[in-house]
Parts: structure tokens; C-alpha cells; sequence
């Protein structure tokens, strides 16, 4: 299977680690032989018809900081022309995440899914600003659309709620969708001030310089919004969520609730009354309430109860697994649907 | 579909009663419209070619304390001829866990498998007893063995094993697969012995008047054993597993470990180097340290990290949703057979 890959930062660059080290247990244990035919990043871009050479994609990456001087003298560059003339089945979108148009990564999503590619995508903001609409294109035109890695990283939070429970419906979920801010949560019941919190986060790696994606409950709604169409069925965008962040939690809000044998955490939840994000008080026995950067959903089952996952939801090598699990399955959804197509003109 | 149900306990019963509540959803959201043909228990059986009338056989059981009246006149009782006899696709085998001998859910398995019937067992003892020979004699006669519901009742444990991570591969698990031994240990975490803990524990009816089973670290042994095979590929059985059960825990031993931040559980592991049940301490921040009637597995897979599920692994009606799932499960497995050989038959 030939891929597109568009954005060569932390995940993009795992995917070709994954790739590499594995190329001889894929196809062996999964019958795959993923290629990288064209890489794109902000510098240009890197096309081998036959297959770029990783190691070599990876070092011209660490070394000039972009693969745009893989290919000498390869000068035309524009990402859309090339999602659409490259020869290959699909598309991995791994440009960064903009939740105010969602771009490039939605031009970059509907010019393959137009051009009959399938699509995995480890960006949320195309999916968190037009799930249902890019849902219905790739029905339109046929194609495979995967976000595996998009909710809980390495974590099979998508798969868990639509594979592992058939026969039972889920009736509601909710759960803490984002390491950065539980992180910093935890950090204030052990008393740091939320300003002490945010910069150890910044510190240690697990905040940006500009941390409002995650402290203001963006990134958690963007999964939450994933999450609410895939496996409730909803039709809804970031606009339908009701949003609170978590820097107004104070030192003292942390330090009243730990007194009451609970702690603050920003919570995303869907259930029949409420599409939110907000910091909530959970008692230290329930099972989601985990510390550092866990993620954590509860499902609340029809008939089998509550079923809870918790997992580290981030990270470059278990976002790229799930890219390789969306992979698989794209795979095998190819290759029922050929087999039934040569049967029935057998 | 048509179903043989040999036991008609707790599980047969929730089975019994969710069918009859979910009749049309069940054919409308599944395509599916199970049928109990016949039904099998200590005092007798009753059997209906076009299927049982679920209220009067669930009523007939509550009056009369066995279904065997259920037919009048019909005093033919060989269960193992009836498996092979009447017109089913399903066998439900939901005959108590005997952990010595295996049966009667043993005979019944195999005489279903050597009559051509798919099995569904909710029974762990035939499964701790013979694993790795039950999964050659089903594909020898080309029928499927299902058991989700023997490993955390309703919680899709073995689902999320074997189908969540596809891509990666799972190297180790461990875990809490008993609910009554850690009722019992949690207990004794605050404050009681473990004979005041024992009693409380059968009072609420989550222990057995003679509790060996639960305490002595069979129960968990023996859904050890099926995680082992079904997940980790091992051909074992019960007499693999190095065994030691809760008993012998003091309080002094629970208020040390306190002490240092940890909590003694019954934890099954599978790893490199063991395959083993034992009290185990555990730190109050790992994810799988849930106390109550709770079960817990840590998995840690090769490329996505370590994953934990956590819900309440027994009860009537989730363990019933288990069964569904399966039954579910089968019917997909013979439909995409059926589906490729009328293809390649046209």
C-alpha cells in the first residue's frame, strides 16, 4: 500500500521509525507492505514512485529540518496538485491541528478523498470542525476516512466503543481526554499554584508555549466531538460543545474538594442532557480519576455496565501504532470488498 | 438461530430474560432472532421445535424450582442425547465451574462440537481443564467455540485483547479477575480481619457458603488460563498456573503495605517469566488498583503502551450481554462462510 504523508512532525516521524523497524513482521504478521511514495512538510516535499528511503527521509529531516531537499532539484511544490497526482491509496494528514478553519489538513483531506484516496488522519481539526460532512464525502466517493490516533493516541478509545461491545448499546460516556491538563491538575493536588503547574507542564514537554488548546478544554472538545459522532451517532462540531477550560481552577478550589475525598479534573462528558467539557469534582475511588498525563473514559453500557479505559494518551510511537491499525483496516476493508467483487464476476 | 441452553442458573436465566425484552431490537439492530429450543437442568428439560415460551419456562423455574415440568409428560432425560438430538446451531453451556473434572460441561461442549453445534460457554471449567483440545475439536468439525463471557463477566476483556490492538502485540497482562477476593481484600483495607471480611463478603452474596473456589485463587486461575491461550497464543492449562490464593493474608499485612502507599490484590499475571495467581502489592496510583467488587487488566503491548480496562466482571444480565455478543459473533462467522461459498458457487 502506497501512502501520502502530509506533515512530518512528531507523528509523521514515528509512522517512518514504525515503518522501518517493522517492515519485515508487517508484512508477515499482517500481509502489509506500507511504502511512503510522497512526504510533505512546510519546506516541500519528497516523491519516490517506488518508495522513499526512510532512513535517509529521516536524517534530511533532523539535519535541514525539512525533507524538502530529498529529492535535488525537485522544486514544484504544490500539496494539493500532489495529493492528487501521486500515484497511491492513501493519505495520512498529520499537519498540525487548527480548530479556526482547520487548515491545511481539511483541503488536504477533501482534495484525496475527491481523488478516490483513502484518508488517516491524526489531526482533529478538520474532523472537530466538519465530522459529518467529511463522513458523508467519503461515502460519497467511496473512500475509507480513519482517525484512530486523533482520541487517546496509542489508546483504541474509538475501537473499544464500537467493536468490543456489539449486542449492547452505549448509553453515555465521559472521561478525561487530555494529558496536559491532568497533568497540571495533578500537579495542584499536590499544591502547586496553577501558574507553578503550567510551567513545570512547559518544563517537562507536556505544554506548548501557548497552551490554549489544551487549558482552555479546545483539544478535549475536539475529541469529545469525534467521539459523540462515531459512537452516538450525533451530527455535531466543536460549535455544539459547551466549553470550560481549566485556568480558572484555583490552588483552594483543589485543596476544598481534596477535602471532600475528591479531585478536580476537566471532564468531557456526553450524555442525554449535556455535550460539555468542564472541571469536575470525582471522587478518588472512581476508576477515571487517574493522575499525570492518563487518559481515562468510562462507557456506561445498556445491559453490561460500566466499562472503563485508561492509557497514556499521547506520544509519537503509539499515535503511529494506531496509524498502523487504521492502515490494517482500511486494508481489510479493501480486500473484503475485492473479493466480493471478483466473486461475483467469477 | 436456535439455541440449546444446558444450565439454567443465574446466567441462563438473565439470558432468557434479556431475549425476551430485547425480542425486536434484537432482529431489527442485529438481524438476529435467537430461539431457546430447548432447555436443560438439574430436574429435568423442556423442549419446543419453534422455541420455548420464555415467560412461563422463566415462571415454571421460579415455582417449581426446575424447568423439567415444563412439558408435561415428557419424562425423557439424557441431556447428552438431547445435545445431539434436537435441531439447534448453538449449544449454551451454563452448567456451574467444576474445576476437577470439568464436567458436566465438558460432555455437553463435546458432544455438541461432534454433532456439528457452535458452542457458547459462560462454564470455565471445561476451558481451565482442556483449552488448548476444546479449540482443536471445534475446528476440526468446523464449529465455533465462543467464551467471552467466563473472563469479567460483561466486560469485553478477551474483545478488547484481541481486537483492539491489531497491529501491535500484547506482551504481558496482569490483573484482577476475581471480584470477591477483592471485596474481601478492600475490606480488609479498612480495618476488617480477614474472617470479618469473608463473612461480610457472604452476607452481601458476592462469596459462596464454601468460598474455595473464589479465595483459593481458582476462579481467577482458571480465567487465567483462557486469557493465556486466547491471547498469548500458550497451550495451558489450569495445572500450569502457579497458584496462591488470598487466605493466608493478615490484617498486619494489609496496614504494612498501607504503610508504604500500597494495597494488596489477588493479581493474575502472564509474562516472560510466569504465569501465576498471587496477593500481590500494588500501589493506590496504578490504574489497576480499583477496590470493590472490581475487576482490572493492565495489558502492555509492544508499541502503544499499556492499556487497562476496569468494570464490573460478573453479574446475570451483563454476563448475559456476553453471551449475545457471541452469539452475534457466530452468526457473523457463518454468514461471511455461507456468503464466500455462494459466491463461489454461482
Amino acid at each position: 500500500m502506497r501512502l501520502i504523508v502530509n506533515g512530518f512532525g512528531v507523528v509523521g516521524q514515528s509512522f517512518a521509525k514504525l515503518l522501518l523497524s517493522r517492515s519485515e513482521d508487517l508484512y508477515r504478521l499482517h500481509g502489509v507492505n506500507p511504502r511512503i511514495v510522497a512526504c510533505v512538510d512546510k519546506g516541500g516535499c519528497a516523491v519516490s514512485e517506488t518508495g522513499l528511503d526512510l532512513q535517509r527521509l529521516l536524517s534530511t529531516k533532523k539535519l535541514s529540518g525539512t525533507i524538502g531537499v530529498y529529492n535535488p532539484g525537485n522544486h514544484i511544490f504544490d500539496p494539493l496538485r500532489l495529493i492528487e497526482k501521486v500515484d497511491a491509496e492513501i493519505l495520512l494528514e498529520s499537519t498540525p491541528t487548527n480548530l479556526d478553519n482547520g487548515e491545511p489538513g481539511i483541503s488536504n483531506i477533501i482534495t484525496a478523498m475527491k481523488s478516490g484516496k483513502h484518508v488517516i488522519t491524526v489531526n482533529k481539526g478538520p474532523l472537530a470542525l466538519a465530522f459529518p460532512s467529511l463522513i458523508e464525502l467519503a461515502n460519497y466517493n467511496n473512500v475509507e476516512l480513519r482517525f484512530s490516533g486523533t482520541v487517546g493516541g496509542g489508546m483504541p478509545i474509538l475501537e473499544f466503543a464500537k467493536r468490543c461491545l456489539r449486542g449492547d448499546s452505549i448509553i453515555s460516556f465521559h472521561g478525561i481526554l487530555n494529558g496536559t491538563t491532568n497533568y497540571i491538575l495533578s500537579k495542584m493536588g499536590e499544591g502547586l499554584t496553577f501558574d507553578e503547574a503550567l510551567n513545570d507542564a512547559k518544563h517537562k514537554g507536556y505544554a506548548e508555549a501557548t497552551p490554549s488548546l489544551d487549558i482552555d478544554g479546545y483539544d478535549a472538545a475536539a475529541k469529545l466531538v469525534i467521539m459523540a459522532n462515531w459512537i452516538m451517532g450525533m451530527k455535531v462540531t466543536i460549535k455544539d460543545i459547551n466549553r470550560r477550560g481549566i485556568s480558572q481552577v484555583t490552588l483552594s478550589d483543589v485543596k476544598r474538594a481534596h477535602k471532600n475525598g475528591k479531585a478536580i479534573k476537566l471532564i468531557a462528558i456526553c450524555d442525554k442532557r449535556q455535550l460539555a467539557v468542564k472541571p469536575t469534582e470525582l471522587s478518588y475511588v472512581d476508576p477515571i480519576c487517574v493522575d499525570g498525563t492518563l487518559n481515562a473514559v468510562t462507557f456506561s453500557s445498556e445491559y453490561s455496565g460500566n466499562h472503563t479505559i485508561i492509557g497514556h494518551g499521547a506520544g509519537g510511537i503509539p499515535t503511529a501504532s494506531a496509524v498502523l491499525r487504521d492502515l490494517i483496516d482500511i486494508r481489510d476493508t479493501i480486500f473484503e470488498r475485492r473479493q466480493t467483487a471478483d466473486l461475483k464476476s467469477d
